[in-house]
């Protein structure tokens, strides 16, 4: 056990924990913190810590399986539709930077692999979508978000490609025409087989365990890393690297293959284990091997490499991205977005370090241009969008889109008309007659049980942006919003619940993200009667000024006889009234007297 | 990348796997198909597998999570609850082959650390009552499985303590009082130390990671890994083995001091990583070390090393229990049940090799010790209460018992009244009126949103055996169920399910592994109404046969107006009527009509 040298290994995970606890904090990504930390604590500065045989087999695992776990999240359907634009962007944005970045080491007496290393480490773009910027940019239902999310994704996939086939030409070391469509040969043969099992034999391997009863989450955990270090294997066999084995298996381990629930769990073991444990430890040590020489002997060189890096993807994205026609600016905001690098272009550089391909200087330079252009994405993708949003151009959408109702009641019903003028909206009810009466009242509705997985696919609820659980009791409500959230991933949901000691509190929304509608506990049975009966008034009012619902509901609803339903915006566009909303003065209140 | 082979870990997994599955299919640990497998296939035998450096790393981290995960698993409340006998059967389950198996060695001229370290291993109790055997042997009722259970822990703690004595007195190497006195103070400065963070610390740690919102389960998995590591290297900074700190982190991190659900999230990580994962990868390659030239060279040695383990700890068992006055023929069973040697002896043996204090001939005889051993348990666990059967002495008995009972209904009231004859029975109901009617009945019954957990805690919960929801609100029983399950782990659910196509699925019920109540769906109301209104009649009917109680619906509920209420065995204790139960010959229904 004297090797394992426990106090190092605890020592770099607080350091990682504290790095990226503290990066998080001021908004960047946690490797950030990471990777100054180990540079903070290493041989470079401090050299309180070092690496360890250990630590480097921990770490080797490690990002086995944060490939496998960013291959999970990748879903072949958002690849698909990762529209005209993100493809251009990504193209753009990879190619650029990765000439400049080849044609800079090319110039400074490079060899030929270590340029074409250092090429896709400068062409990779972090997947910093998922960070908080885009929140707090609000930047979450825009064009530009979209389009961010499938450039990365487009541009991380090539550069795996790419380097896939630089592995296998450094393996061979042979540079003849008959070595290397050998070394070609060996890859195409990799990736066609991984399809082939993870296309055919998957489905068949996820049906035999979803049939075998007694066999538990860890198994198949245990299985799903087999399966990754099987891929890893395979591609090592083919002169690849077995980072691309595990990122394909993660490609291929989805939820369609397994039931929802279990590669949800799966997902989450491998994110815990590789986020939350032996990754860090990878991008800690990697700080370990960074010099601080590079700025006094090869400054100009860092300074050409992380030039080449920011102006190379912003540029070279906005001149791609112009065929796309939505205008320079646009792509200047989305070069902007892509400039981080994060997980992917430090692995990478860490196998060249690894390979002896590229020097420690080279090494360090790359780290430092990793750390300084993730530097540049929230200030510059603040600029750069509020610039968007000041002339008008910030373009929304998104790749869910509207309503799902539950609940063919008078109330479902008439709000579904509201919606379905700028919306689709689909209800979903296990009565036959109010399904009917939907229908000739011209809404979609779908007969079915609204706790069953088969009525929310029939629903296509995959593809829902907002689940509305409308009916008069609030358990069936909480339970629908449960399935919503937990199989159907459905990003907004608004529950009706009903008043009465004996219901289900407001606390059980909070899990799910759930709010609820109307913006209080609402007995729907007088609405509903009132709607058919056509004893009601429609009216609209003006807000004051900018304020929540909740205070909304308190200036105006003293009188109890009022109910809010939607709120219209400017452009006439309806949206439901819930708890957790705000209403702009521009907008006005749709309520029922 | 190259010096981690992941094609000799992705082998070594794989054997894991298969040994594994194929020890637990002939109903044995998991353990003891991956020592086999190590051996086969290891250099004992076929010589296909070797292990490595990085596979030590990975298989020394695996065994701190085990331990901490062990740690995890034993509740301090449970070890409290072990009763008298339990410590009878621990101590004389542990003393006996203690004494035998150092003095055996010490017979055969092994050194005095040598054979203390043999006399542990030897001593050690598994923790096999968590195995299928006691579900197939249908002992998990019975007192028998709760003193194995106690048994098997206080054995396993009494051995790590005097395992963390042995380990110090190695380290220190001298042999004065004073030398002594610093390695035993020392010692009791880590365990004071540990308590006193653990009792004071953590409750502390928990809150404040209760108030911060935006921390997620990763975040949690990373402190609590942090932790184990801390307390690991505090345990070696004591001089003792880092193994011992991860059980104490493990024993202190629990589910009242952080939040049940990140406990159990949490703890799940730590289960798939180390049982799924790291964990299989010790035992493997601990079969790797084993020598089957001992079965030439030191024969006598090993058989009376196995024979002593066996006969000391059965025998052993049996006199310390004879105080119990629960006979000896309990006091065998139990010695049978606590025959087999796992996890910790292996691990023990491990660290022993490791350190150079036992050689590989002791080794590979306490690897066959522990195969030997585990193999006995299913052979002699079955005969010796089969025995206890067939004589009637097979004593049942529950750490959980009572009823809780949602829904202060009539029928519930009704129900509870029967039930309280022979067990604890509570009531909980939002409704006040109703509690008080209960009250006022006899009945005890608390006043409470049964869909909240403070609720549950004021009612008991934790220490139920059987939740049945009997409002009639099939959601509000559902979602009560969900928490009795998830939070409060209550063994037995029963759910009344209201009929109506708009309601849950009685598929909802199987994941929680709960049972229907009645056997059927049925709509309470018209019975809550004869009942309050007592325009009923109590009947009980005989049963012609042994039968389940789907079949005696089919058979006596043509008449629909009956509803099967209890069952009554022959001693006259009622249980509730559900789905998922059978009716034996000699038990009676009452119905009401």
């Amino acid at each position: 056990m004297a090797e394992l040298q426990i106090l190092n290994l605890l020592l770099v995970l607080v350091a990682a924990w504290v790095g990226g606890m503290l990066a998080k904090r001021v908004g960047f990504p946690p490797i950030l913190g990471e990777l100054l930390i180990g540079i903070l604590l290493g041989p470079a500065l401090l050299g309180v810590l070092e690496t360890s045989e250990a630590l480097n087999t921990l770490a080797e695992v490690g990002i086995l399986f944060l490939m496998a776990y960013i291959g999970m999240e990748i879903n072949f359907k958002d690849l698909g539709k990762a529209s005209w634009a993100g493809l251009l962007a990504a193209i753009g944005g990879f190619v650029v930077p990765f000439i400049l970045g080849y044609y800079t080491i090319i110039w400074f007496d490079g060899t030929n692999i270590s340029a074409l290393f250092v090429a896709i480490a400068v062409g990779v773009t972090s997947l910093a979508t998922k960070s908080r910027i885009l929140v707090d940019l609000k930047l979450l239902d825009t064009r530009i978000a979209y389009v961010l999310m499938a450039g990365a994704l487009i541009s991380d996939t090539l550069a795996l490609i790419i380097f896939a086939g630089i592995i296998g030409f450094v393996d061979s070391g042979s540079v003849n025409a008959v070595g290397l469509s050998w070394v070609a040969g060996k890859a195409i043969l990799f990736f066609a087989f991984a399809a082939l099992i993870g296309i055919y034999f998957f489905p068949v391997l996820g049906k035999l365990l979803s049939k075998a009863k007694s066999i538990n989450r860890t198994f198949h955990f245990t299985i799903m890393v087999i399966i990754v270090l099987g891929f890893s294997e395979l591609a090592e066999l083919a002169g690849l690297h077995g980072i691309l084995g595990a990122f394909m298996a993660g490609l291929f381990i989805r939820d369609g293959v397994f039931s929802r629930q279990v590669f949800k769990e799966v997902t989450g073991v491998f994110h815990d284990m590789s986020i939350g444990f032996l990754a860090p430890i990878f991008f800690v040590t990697a700080g370990f091997h960074v010099s601080l020489e590079v700025f006094q002997t090869d400054l100009l060189l860092l300074i050409l490499i992380i030039l080449g890096a920011v102006v190379g993807k912003i540029v070279g994205t906005a001149l791609f991205y112009l065929p796309s026609g939505h205008g320079w600016r646009e792509g200047l905001t989305i070069g902007t977005g892509m400039n981080g690098r994060g997980a992917v272009e430090i692995i990478i550089a860490g196998i060249g370090l690894q390979m002896g391909i590229i020097s420690t200087e080279i090494f360090s330079i790359l780290v430092f241009m990793a750390i300084s252009t993730t530097l540049t994405v929230p200030l510059l993708l603040t600029w750069t969008t509020n610039w968007l949003r000041k002339r008008g151009e910030l373009v929304m959408q998104d790749a869910r889109n509207g309503y799902l109702i539950l609940g063919a009641n008078p109330l479902g019903i008439y709000i579904a008309k509201q919606l379905q003028e700028h919306n689709e909206v689909v209800l979903i009810d296990a009565n036959k007659d109010l399904v009917n009466e939907a229908n000739e009242q011209g809404v979609t509705a779908i007969h079915g049980n609204g706790l069953k997985e088969e009525t929310f696919h029939l629903a296509n609820a995959i593809n829902k942006k907002t689940f509305i659980a409308l009916t008069g009791n609030s358990e069936i409500n909480l339970l629908a919003t449960q399935l919503a959230n937990n199989s159907f991933y459905i990003p907004n949901k608004i529950v009706l619940m009903s008043p009465g000691e004996n219901g289900a509190g407001l606390n059980l929304l909070d899990p799910m993200n759930a709010s609820s509608m109307f913006a209080s506990k609402t007995d729907m049975t007088p609405w509903a009667y009132k709607i058919s009966a056509n004893e009601f008034k429609e009216k609209i009012a003006q807000v004051d000024g900018n304020c929540t619902t909740r205070e909304w509901v308190k200036q105006n609803g003293k009188n109890q006889d009022i109910l809010p339903v939607l709120i219209m915006d400017e452009s006439g566009h309806k949206r439901p009234f819930h708890y957790q909303d705000s209403i702009s003065a521009k907008e006005k209140v749709i309520y029922l007297e």
